[in-house]
């Protein structure tokens, strides 16, 4: 297996980027890691060059750059070689920790889209705090500012198969992410992606859900359109932090009896910031795309790192691309026919 | 001023919301009460009818109700009767903590819009844990599924009178909740939304502002759309709780460490909780109809019932709804010009 890495994008990077590497390399001993960037600055963290190829280039894509025409334009980049090199068939996957747009970019344009679906989505995994799994997958978290229906239902099926492939749930409970649990709630959009959810046999549809109860564990695979996806990723991230934050500060501020407790609790924040960390589970992975693309958070540290590329060699051997480039192609049929009963009953 | 309440309205109704009518009267002497629902009822929980007025009726909307179709049924209800009396000018304003949805109808039917705008918000005080002021309001969190972008734009003016009048705050800075901070991130909407508020004057427009940020006090009123709204406003509430849940339970899987550590913890965390209660702002408030209609949390208590009134005299007393209406009926002419406008381009 071979995974391409942009090695220069992240905050971080290339440091950490190519000390995950390393990382990963001893979990990983069947991967070969093509990495694209300076070589001089990736050699001064890397010694040893086992399962490692470099491929030089100077040019990279900076977290500031427009994505679109970063990606037209920027085609030496790291982050471009390194999806070409998966489009050509060099590599089996990209990853990077780099600018999310361009990747996503990079993904569309240069890996391409599934044929036979219309949206690839951007899917995240996230920790249950309660119920009978770890954790929940939701998609899309932004790679489509705006869904029709037809996108929403696309996205169920492309979580269904990314959680009893990759999260290795069986028969995954499947919600939609709606202003409320009943079958008629939300903008017109939600109600008849509800419907076809519903009836869509091959999903374990569970109804709607609310924002409420994202954490809650009631669901496998949350699917949302890409807006209010990425609001409600980013507000997880945002309430979660800024309580953990409050919760310290206020300890602090209740003095010696305080500062007693905060340090006898030190041992409970790190448990719980453990288990807030959905990088553990790697990073955010567009799914419907040829291959698989996956990014981690730009501010990344190598373990981070190490563990989106664990991912990544997980997704590549669960030949998760293949099973959903079959289930499109066989469907292409019945949505060509679909689109002509349509067709017909307008005229 | 006079107050119509649903007495009948929430989970706790008519114990709750009949306490709380009692402490509110001792804070606002100069306000009627006028409950409306089951005398008898109300009467275990009120020795004094001091400033209050019962009006009997035994019909209830429930929470279960359908809310369009119980606003149209049940006529004699508790919250229909106490919206007719606002319409017949004989409240000033209308207190609930019942259906929400059922709420939002008989505001839009039975008191009616404010001239001139198309669609009333829904807007929601939440706690800044950072930044100058202790609060900032959000709108729309729910009051319409579907939003262009000339209702968001019309959501800042109803935040900014409320930011203004209301929250007493001098110039508010007004930001829209969208997918990235730069001008161009979002939907067809969003994008469109960015433009109208950069372009009025009379507000004060910071720009874009991801949900990641909310908490951290950076805007002092937040345009939505009410989907988006809703969904962050539940994702606030719930990952909160998840939060907390999540600490205190950490601390007592650690054992007699953690223990001793979450007793004397036990105030920094009532603190909190109190420091997190946006309930102390008040209800929910729907801005655009020609009275103040306010609703608690179904599951309010005398204390947060007492609160939410505390702020419907407020809202009376600042003339908040007599300024809209002004401001709507000013830019009346300018809007029609506009569509004439529009119309002569289109042609």
């Amino acid at each position: 297996m071979k995974i391409a890495v942009d090695a220069m994008g992240g905050d971080n990077a290339p440091e950490e980027i190519v000390k995950g590497v390393s990382e990963a390399r001893k979990a990983l001993p069947d991967v070969e890691f093509i990495l694209y960037g300076k070589k001089d600055e990736i050699a001064k963290y890397m010694d040893d060059f086992r399962n490692v190829k470099v491929v030089h280039t100077d040019e990279v894509i900076t977290m500031e750059d427009e994505p679109v025409k970063a990606v037209r334009r920027k085609k030496n980049s790291s982050m471009i070689l390194a999806a070409q090199a998966v489009k050509n068939g060099d590599a089996d996957a990209i990853f990077s920790a780099g600018n999310t747009g361009a990747l996503l970019a990079a993904g569309l344009f240069i890996i391409g889209r599934i044929k036979g679906l219309d949206r690839p989505g951007m899917t995240t995994t996230l920790p249950s705090l309660k119920g009978e799994n770890d954790n929940f997958t939701m998609l899309d978290v932004g790679a489509n500012a705006e869904s029709k229906a037809k996108n929403l239902h696309d996205f169920a099926i492309l979580g269904n198969f990314y959680g009893t492939n990759v999260m290795h749930v069986t028969n995954p409970r499947i919600a939609l992410l709606n202003n409320g649990t009943e079958y008629d709630k939300g903008d017109k959009i939600h109600k008849e992606a509800y419907q076809l959810l519903k009836n869509d046999s091959s999903l374990n549809f569970v109804g709607n859900i609310e924002s409420r109860e994202l954490l809650n564990g009631t669901a496998d695979v949350v699917v949302t359109d890409g807006f209010t996806g990425n609001a409600v990723l980013k507000n997880i991230e945002g309430t979660a932090l800024s309580m953990l934050k409050l919760v310290k500060e206020t300890i602090m501020n209740n003095g010696v009896k305080g500062k007693m407790g905060g340090l006898l609790l030190k041992s409970a924040f790190s448990q719980i910031k453990d288990q807030m960390d959905y990088s553990k589970q790697g990073g955010a992975v567009l799914l419907g795309v040829k291959a698989p693309v996956v990014k981690a958070h730009g501010s990344s540290n190598a373990n981070q790192v190490k563990n989106a590329l664990v991912q990544v060699h997980e997704i590549v051997d669960s030949k998760l691309v293949k099973n959903l480039a079959d289930y499109f192609e066989m469907h292409l049929e019945s949505i060509k026919q679909d689109d002509v009963d349509k067709e017909n009953e307008n005229n």
